[in-house]
C-alpha cells in the first residue's frame, strides 16, 4: 500500500467531512432513506419518518445502477428536484448516487454528498470527476475489491483535489447464499489503521435481509464505524427496487435508539 | 433447509449447553487460551492469566491440524494431561480439538468440550463419533461452508444422539488478503433465526491480526453472539503456532471488560 | 512452498502411478462410473458400458460423504463386494472413496485406488493413514483449497511413506451459481510446474451440469491433464445421488472418442 | 434469466460480428498485442510480430484502467494515432478499451472494436453509450460477475441498438493466489447454451502468469471458444504495465500454431 500518499494514515489527523450540519468522522452519523426516489409523496413520507427517528441525512437514488436495462432506472432530474424539496422541508442533507462523469457537475447543485456505488468503485473516469468536484464523496467498496484497491480508489479522488471522502463498507461477494453479500465488518478497524478517512457501514446491501439489519447495525457500531447508511421505506412491498431489504420506519426508529445507546456505551469505555 | 429436523428452530426452545459451571447459550461465555499446549509452564501461566481476566473456560490444542506435515502437530496425550492439570488448578473447564474418530472416546475423559475444527466440519465420520459421545461439541464453520451445510453438520451430531452442540463462526475464505479470513458476523443473527443452538465467535482465526481482535469481539457481542473463543499467549513471538494472532493477557483483560460492558448495555436494551 | 520436500518438482522425474494395467501419468487415463454403488445390477450395467466405451478404471462410492445425515450414505461393505465383482468381470481396476482412517486398511483389500474426497483434503488423520497404506491415493482438491495447501496434503501422504499420489482438480467454490463449482483448469499447468505428481480432472463435480461435461473434458485434456474421472449412469434420474450430473453411457462413449482424438493431436504437436 | 430478450439464445441464430476482414463467431479469431500502447516503435514492432504469427486483430490500450492514480494511464489520443498507423501498415483491425462514455464517439473513429473492461462491466452509462455507437463491443466479464449479470450487461448494449457484442471471459476473483484470477472456462460452453453471442477468452489476465498461457489457450480452444485475446510484448520486462504476463512473440507464434491445430482437430470431430 505504498502509493497511498494522501489516503494512508501515516501520522495524519482523522478527517472529518463537514457539509451543512453534518460532521462525518466526528460522532456517529446515520443516513437513511429509500433505495430509489419514486415520487414526491413517497420521499417526503420517508424523509419525515427518518428525520423523526433521528437520522442525520437523507439518502435516495435518482439514478439507479440496475443489473437489467428493463428495471426501473430512476427518475433522474425529477428525482433530484424531489430530493431538494425534501431537504428544504426537513433540513436533512442529501446523499445521492451519481453514475456518469457527465452528471457530476450539475447533480452537485442539487445534493450535498455524491455517492459512488460499488459497481463504480473502479470507474476511474467517475472517480477523477468527483475528485475535481466540490461535494464530499461517499465511496462504496466494490463487491470484489480488496481494501488496498478501495483505498487506491479513494486516492484517485484525493489526488484530483477533493479531500472529502467517506468510505462505506457494503458487503463483498462470497459463496454464501443466505445473505445477499457478506458484510465485512473487519474492514472497519482495518480501514481505521490504514487511513485517516471516516468509514460508515451499509447493513442493507451488506445482508439483503431485513431481519439481520438491526443486529448488523449494532455490530458495525461496536466495530467502531463512524456511521450507518440504511434503506427505509414506509411500504417496502410496493418499492420499485430492493423490496426485500428496506426497514419500516418503526423498525428504523428502534434501531437508531439502540445504536446510539451502544455508541454512547462504547464512548464511555475508551 | 428442510432436512434439519433436530437443528432447525421451528418453535423449539433455545438450547443451553451445560457442563460444569458453564451454561453456554445463557449469558455470555468467554473461552480463551493458547493455540497449542506447548508445556506445563506455558499453559499454566496462560490459564491463570485468562482466569484472572474473567474467562469462563480454557482452550488449548493437543492435536493440531497443520497444513504442513512438518509443522508442530501438538503434544497429544501429554498435552491433555497438562490441560487436566490446568483445570484442576484454575477450575476452568477445558475445550480441545479432536481430529480423529479414534480419539473421541479417550480424549473425552480428559476434557469438557470437544472442538470439531473448520477443516473437519464435513468429516462425517468424526461428526458421527462425537455425536455418539457424551461431551458437548464446539462445531466450527468450515471456511468454505454455507450456513445450510454447517447446520447439516450439526444435524449429524444431534441425530447421532448428542444434543449439546455449540456453533462457532471463525471466518470464511474470500479474496481479501489483509485479513486471514473474512469474519462473517451476519452468521450470528442468521443462525439465531435458523436454529436453537448457541453460537459463539472466534475473532482470532476470523481476522488473523491482533490489532483487529478487540473491535471484532465487540462487534460479535453486539451482533448477539453467545460468547467468544480467543487465542491468548503470554509470549506470542515464541508460540509454536499462530504467532501473529494471539492476544497478550493484558489486552485480553481489557477486551473482556469492554465486551462485558457492551453485553450488559445490550441486555438493558431489550 | 518451501516445505514440499517430497512433492515439489525440483528436478525430480514425473511420477507414474502403476496399479494393475494402469499407468497414471503415462498416457491418458479415463476413470468412470456411478457416483454411488446402488446395486449389483446397476454397477455391472454401468461397468460394462464404460469398459466398452474405453474407460481404464471404474469408480463407484461405497461410503458417501453427504451433506445431510438423512441422505443415502452408501452400501459400505456390500458396495465393496459389488465393486470387486465388477472388477472380476470387466478387468477394470477400482477407485473408491474412503472417509474414515479406520476403514483404510480393510477397504484396501477390495479396491485398487483409494480416493480422498474434497471435504477430506485436510483430514490429516486420514491422510496419514492412507500414507501408511499400500494403495495409490487419488487426492481431490478441497473446494476452498489453494494449490499450496493441496500439495501440502500430498506431502502428508508422501512423507508417511506412500509415493503413489494422483491429484484431482474438481472445482472450487466461488460466487457463480450457474455451475455447482468453478473448475479451475489453470490448476493443471500450474500443478505441472510445481510437482512431479500426475493430475487428473473431474468435470462432473467441477460443473455439476451434464451439458458442460464434454466441453470441459476436452478443455482439461488440452490443458495437459493426465486423465479424467467422470460420473456415468445408465439411468441418471433414478440415481441415489448426483442425479443431475451423470452422463449417459452413449454420451460418455462419444466424449471418450473425442478426448482421445484431441489428446493424440496434442501429442503430435510437442 | 428471463429478461434477456435480445441476448438469450432461444432459437436465434449464432451472431457473427463482422468488421473489416474479421468475422468473430465464424472460425477462430486471435487478437494480440501489448497491454498498453507505449510508443510508435513499440507498437509497430509488436504489430508486425503478431501479424506474422497469424493474429487476426491487434489489441493495445490507449486508456488504461489502473488501480493507482500514479500508474501509467495510457497515451490517450497519441496512442490512438499510433494504433491507427499500425492498422494502416499491417492491415490488422484494432481493438482498444474505452473507459468513459464521453470518449466513445471520437474513439470510434480511430478503432474497429471497443473494449469494455472487467471493471466497467456494470458501468451502465458506458454500456448505454457503446450501445448507441456503431462499433462492435468486446465485453469482458467482471471479476465478480455471474453469467447472468454479464448477459444482462450485454442486454444493455443490444437494447440500445448495437447488436455486435463479443463476450470475453477473463477470469474471476477467488481465494487462489498462485494465479492472478481463476479463468472460468466452463463459462464458454455455458454461454453457448445461454446466448447467441460469440465468446472469446483472455488467458493473459485469466492467469497472470506467462507459463500458463499456452496451456490455457489450448484449453479455451478445446472448450469451444470463438477466439482468444492475448498480451504480447517484445520486451516484457520494460513494459509500462502487466510486465509479468505478456508472451514473447516467439512464444505467441508457437501457441497460435498449436491452437489452430487443435481447433482444426475439433472441427473434424463434430
Amino acid at each position: 500500500m505504498e502509493e497511498l500518499k494522501l489516503t494512508s494514515l501515516s501520522g495524519k489527523n482523522k478527517t472529518v467531512v463537514e457539509t451543512g450540519p453534518l460532521r462525518i468522522g466526528a460522532g456517529f452519523t446515520v443516513i437513511a432513506g429509500p433505495c430509489s426516489v419514486e415520487s414526491e409523496i413517497q420521499l417526503l413520507t420517508i424523509a419525515r419518518a427518518v428525520k423523526e427517528a433521528g437520522a442525520d441525512a437523507l439518502r435516495g437514488g435518482a439514478f439507479k445502477p440496475r443489473t437489467s436495462p428493463y428495471s426501473f432506472q430512476g427518475l433522474g432530474l425529477k428525482g433530484l428536484k424531489i430530493l431538494e424539496k425534501a431537504k428544504r422541508e426537513t433540513g436533512l442533507p442529501i446523499v445521492t448516487e451519481v453514475l456518469d462523469p457527465r452528471d457530476v457537475s450539475w447533480v452537485s447543485e442539487f445534493v450535498d454528498i455524491l455517492q459512488v456505488g460499488a459497481r463504480n468503485m473502479q470507474n476511474f473516469s467517475l472517480l477523477k470527476e468527483v475528485g475535481k468536484g466540490y461535494r464530499p464523496v461517499l465511496l462504496k467498496r466494490g463487491m470484489h475489491s480488496t481494501l488496498e484497491e478501495w483505498l487506491n480508489s479513494a486516492e484517485y479522488i484525493l489526488s484530483a483535489g477533493n479531500p472529502n471522502v467517506i468510505l462505506c463498507e457494503r458487503g463483498i461477494r462470497t459463496f454464501e447464499v443466505y445473505t445477499r453479500n457478506t458484510l465485512d465488518l473487519s474492514a472497519v478497524p482495518a480501514i481505521r489503521e490504514l487511513t485517516h478517512l471516516p468509514i460508515i457501514v451499509d447493513p442493507t446491501h451488506g445482508t439483503g435481509r431485513v431481519s439481520l439489519i438491526e443486529s448488523m447495525s449494532l455490530a458495525a457500531t461496536a466495530a467502531g464505524a463512524d456511521g450507518l447508511i440504511v434503506e427505509v421505506h414506509h411500504n417496502p412491498k410496493e418499492a420499485l427496487s430492493d423490496k426485500a431489504q428496506a426497514l419500516l420506519p418503526e423498525a428504523f426508529n428502534r434501531m437508531v435508539r439502540k445504536v446510539r445507546t451502544v455508541r454512547a456505551c462504547l464512548e464511555s469505555l475508551s
